[in-house]
């Protein structure tokens, strides 16, 4: 069950608000997909990312089809349980990863060979290889195998990509057609006239929702924004709509503004556990960042953010915080991630409010501004 | 203020329950500190630590002087608020570090003088130094500087570790007489008529509260609970006594029915973060610990510790653990350093219940046979 439900939609951009019902709970968007790769947001219990008003998390199918293994999850009936997190995950196939492995793997029409990057061990994911995996961890959402391509990519590398995309998105569907989960993915790298090709050919498949693979990668900012731009018109009003691995609280903001729904990615606990903090009352530093390991910060008395209302910033002080970072102990990471994350979600929370208020692009270019001042 | 009551005692044995009252709250013994060397149990959020029923911490006082540095910690005022531990907190010197740094460090009458082992830096500790530091930290229980000798050590390396331990002892007392918070150290080594001089020498010095130093450091455990025995006697029965470094479960159930209040030691957090869970329902395994990284578990959807009713416990499987572990997620040592500290939290609770039942003789022995079936 995927049922995708608009509530509101701002009248100055494409941005709407609304809810995505799902086999373990329901999800208000636009939303932030925490990230779980391996079954857990890293130095997270399940239990304190719902705290921080967590609904929805990614997981990925590669890493946990090669660690602890399908039939550990399927014995645990399913991934949620096994997680102790009784909310929707949706995995991505692990296409990504697969395709990242250079050296290590082979990619034909059929499927992607590679080896395993724990033990060496061989295997093969094929278009329907990848749904029946997701289909044993019992998620909420199944993304099909797709080919990403690096940025940036030659046109014949671009085009290949999009019609093996293509090719396996049919080939997902025919798994399990009556009750498959499944989101299809928009290849095509930087070319507006693959992209749109390939966004047609994949809105005219019958999915539950449409991704756009293959972004930030590296390609400049306004690339990214403007290939989203194109894409847009094509992709089904009532369907809801992922960038994967969006991104900067700057790259939300814009995406948003474009007409998507899901974000996800590792920026707020990677970021926590290499000590840098997201604010919004610092100024002159990427996206209101602060590395807590500055010397600077060593008689801070000060919370990470003055006025936040996390747990790290209600009971620590950045010279705390900073201590721990020096001294190597982990509940560093974990209140800056629990910061970070917090700061995510609550950027998407006041985005939704936004919306609902029709005052979403006024709040947008205010907080861009205060990224950028 | 450091006031200590004495409300029942066991009559088959020499275990006694009290409260002991400092100036950030009172403590019911007997108590196991749980270490927090560096101003975090590690992997620990205070608030967790308080959650799981801890009233009292360890931290270190030649840590916390090198890392993050005496006066960061005095412009936090003091190390409980610098912590968000807003209990009491017992500081050990540091002597047994210090002692510790074969070829880094130079031990004379005067004190200890030794390299930082963070940036090689000189320091020297006198018997001063440290209680100045203590001070500075304001915590509720200052250790003396005294001189712990390796197991085995010969006689006269023992005799001249005594004789300094109580030098210091008495230039300790002269720092801040009108209010210090110190406790006096006993040592020794494995000397019968050594141990009793270094009571005697100690007891008689107006300390608010006794330690047994030098134990715990790889001597058979009947000889540790031996010199215990041995000294109880001399230790005044209106103050509150500690033996440094204790222990494995068995080692608080001996030292208690021997007279001991107060216990410190890393091995729940320790053996949380390796992998080594402490049970009270497998058998034929050491102190009833499982290590969760057998290939034994790969499949085992039972929580650590059957009828345990800690987080780790109520919310996840052996399986899921073991999975924490073998990919390296931090939350695995969380939830095991969880569990054995509520392990350990949840022993002192029992004993001191026992022991207002008079029923402690029975409990231990009962404990003690399923530690050793």
């Amino acid at each position: 069950m995927i049922k995708f439900t608009v509530k509101a939609r701002d009248e100055k951009t494409k941005a709407r608000q609304g809810t995505l019902q799902l086999i373990h709970g329901s999800v208000e968007t636009p939303a932030f997909m925490a990230v779980a790769t391996l079954g857990t947001v890293k130095t997270f219990s399940a239990d304190e990312v719902a705290a921080l008003g967590g609904q929805i998390l990614v997981a990925n199918a590669y890493h946990l089809y090669l660690r602890p293994g399908t039939e550990v999850i399927e014995k645990a009936e399913g991934l949620t349980k096994f997680m102790g997190w009784n909310r929707p995950i949706l995995t991505d196939s692990g296409g990504f990863q697969v395709h990242s492995m250079t050296g290590l793997r082979k990619v034909t029409d059929e499927g992607v060979t590679f080896q395993s990057h724990i033990d060496g061990s061989r295997h093969t994911f094929t278009a329907e290889k990848v749904v029946e995996i997701q289909q044993a961890l019992d998620t909420d959402i199944w993304m099909v195998l797709d080919e990403p391509v690096a940025y940036p990519a030659e046109r014949p590398t671009a085009v290949r990509s999009l019609e093996r995309t293509t090719k396996w998105a049919k080939r997902s569907l025919e798994v399990n057609p009556a009750s498959h989960r499944l989101f299809g993915i928009v290849q095509g790298a930087t070319y507006d006239d693959l992209r749109e090709r390939s966004a047609k050919e994949i809105t005219a498949l019958p999915f539950h929702g449409y991704a756009i693979g293959g972004l930030c990668l590296g390609e400049p900012s306004d690339l990214t924004y403007r290939i989203i731009e194109n894409i847009e018109p094509y992709l089904p009003a009532d369907k809801v709509r992922y960038v994967m691995g969006a991104g900067y609280p700057e790259d939300i903001l814009q995406m948003v503004s474009r007409g998507i729904d899901l974000f996800d990615c590792v920026l707020p606990t990677r970021n926590g556990r290499t000590g840098a903090a997201f604010t919004r009352n610092t100024r002159n530093t990427h996206n209101g960042r602060i590395n807590i390991r500055n010397a600077q910060y060593k008689n801070d008395m000060r919370p990470i953010e003055e006025g936040c209302s996390c747990l790290a910033c209600q009971k620590y002080t950045r010279a705390f915080i900073r201590h721990l970072f020096m001294a190597d102990e982990a509940l560093g990471p974990r209140l800056l991630s629990i910061h970070n994350l917090h700061y995510y979600y609550t950027l998407m929370r006041e985005i939704r409010e936004a919306i609902a208020d029709n005052r979403f692009a006024e709040y947008a270019e205010s907080r861009l501004k205060e990224l950028h001042p």
